[in-house]
């Protein structure tokens, strides 16, 4: 089967990867025809994902039209701010039926739009077969073949379950799940839980308050996905919980460490100057928190720390109001509550 | 209000902290007379809580019906193999319309049974008011105030709601919530994936492979507990998935070390005998392999676990056969994937 990978970042190199491995005839696209002729020549992507060899199978290319045309799978792996552009240019090269994939995780700025809304504006002929993968994935972790679990969601069985049987491998797991909507809001907004855990982790907190920070924000993030139409039970599955605890847990993670210099005192133009690097965690503070005031969701781990990040409030009282608020249920829906 | 607290170890001296601050009457019960005499007189637990400081509400006695008499509230805090004897003890000393709260994590050997089932039995007067205490709680950070969340669940609203009251302090947030059987069992049987996250560290798996396990863990914790009669929400909170995180990730677990112990080739002969020391997760396995076999649930890691532990199966190879099953939906359950 020919597959393309549009995006030669880490985890789109780590997906090619896999699927040549699997003896697909695989079309690695780079934006840049020197990065591709690079990969082609040396089968090693040293910039972002240094461990990984491309197996013989896969050709790297910057052409997209030589990558797409009679792809019966097509995956966007381009971060989340140029997934836009990626659909756009790639509309007139699909294959009529082709499976569309999104592998990017987060929200449109402006728009608040998931990605797979966004790819069906550019492609709309793809509506009807687009997929969302999104899990607990350090690419590195896959390029070394270390087990991996992920998950294929698409409101097409069929489709999900093409992905499935392209990507299942001894080391990767594929799970498919019917809910698109749940399964891309995990990946989009766990990282603003994962800026409240680098806070927390700066303030000098320990495990209980890092535990209880991971699960509250997730019933709060459940709670916004709900009323945008998301099953609660994806965001206890791997695109759920599963990348939250990645996120939160992991050294490696950017969101964590901004939160560790908004604890030392710093401000959001300090941190994303310093770094010159974009902080997913915060923008997706403010799109959850733009979505929870129009959609009248209650997330009070949210609101704390968009004001840390919008108001300048101080993160030691942020954590004081959190822990003071009136006295409630863990579970605030449910017909058991009702009955109690 | 006089509240007491039976057992002296690190949670229950804890508790007693929290209670005493909140300038309750606290009986703190210790079963040795000596023990009782030294925490009175030093007000401090330097064997199992250095950190903490007994407040001067606080009384330290070795004399049950002391400590039980006119007490409001009572809460068994002794390991999960001493509350039948505790609670047998405790029963002709109890006020009239005392709460009782078991504050233990596990099942009884043998019979299979939760805590606070152990306890009605023990103490039929107590059955409309008892209470399980569970959550993401590591007693030396409550020594230390660090903020920390944590559930009372009871089939009576009144009953946890009075331990809530009772509890709730500035650093330490107590949610309700009516389903005690949830709650029991999140404290119960995350100390096998504990053993799991052990094994996979071992084995030298990275941070893909643990939020796989955990969170497929939890999907089978789940499934054991809906079949036992909880709610599945109850584990997507503190005491099922925040439970979870904190006994997987913390490098002080008793179980996560035995798992790395396992993945080096010893038996569990050799690491009970090496360590003297009882491993909540080597018993919690039998018990959810016993319970799932049973009730007709599917636990694929914990029968690889049990594989591992009772039937001397190689790690690694039990690792392959989870990774190498076929290929699964990620929501078994639910009407969405009827209709998929």
């Amino acid at each position: 089967m020919k597959i393309a990978v549009i995006g030669a970042g880490g985890w789109g190199t780590a997906l090619a990867t896999v699927l040549g491995e699997n003896n697909h005839q695989v079309s690695l696209w780079a934006r840049s025809q020197a990065f591709a002729a690079e990969l082609a020549a040396t089968r090693h992507n040293p910039r972002y994902l240094p461990d990984a060899v491309l197996p013989d199978g896969v050709v790297c290319t910057a052409d997209l039209d030589a990558a797409a045309r009679g792809a019966a799978i097509v995956i966007i792996a381009t971060p989340s701010h140029a997934v836009r552009a990626a659909a756009g240019a790639l509309a007139e090269h699909l294959a009529a039926g082709a499976v569309v994939v999104s592998a990017a995780k987060g929200l449109e700025i402006g728009s608040l739009k998931r990605m797979s809304e966004v790819i069906v504006e550019e492609i709309p002929a793809a509506a009807a077969r687009l997929v969302a993968l999104s899990g607990p994935n350090h690419a590195e972790e896959v390029a070394l073949r270390q087990p991996t679990a992920t998950v294929a969601a698409s409101a097409s069985r069929e489709a999900a379950e093409a992905v499935q049987d392209a990507l299942m491998a001894p080391y990767f797991r594929v799970y498919t799940n019917p809910d698109i909507i749940g399964v891309e809001l995990g990946g989009a907004l766990k990282n603003i839980v994962a800026l409240g855990a680098g806070i927390g982790d700066g303030l000098g907190f320990g495990d209980n308050a890092k535990a209880a920070l991971m699960t509250r924000g997730l019933a709060e993030i459940t709670r916004l996905g709900v009323a945008m139409g998301a099953s609660p039970l994806t965001f206890a599955g791997l695109a759920g919980i599963g990348d939250l605890i990645v996120t939160c847990t992991s050294s490696h993670s950017r969101n964590r460490r901004a939160g560790l210099a908004l604890a030392a005192g710093k401000t959001v133009g300090e941190i994303e100057g310093e770094t010159g690097m974009v902080v997913e965690g915060i923008r997706s503070t403010l799109a959850a928190h733009q979505l929870a005031g129009r959609l009248g969701v209650e997330m009070p781990i949210t609101a704390e720390i968009h004001r840390v990040l919008y108001q300048g409030a101080d993160p030691r009282e942020a954590v004081g109001r959190l822990m003071g608020r009136g006295r409630t249920h863990e579970v605030e829906e449910g017909a058991e509550i009702e009955n109690w």
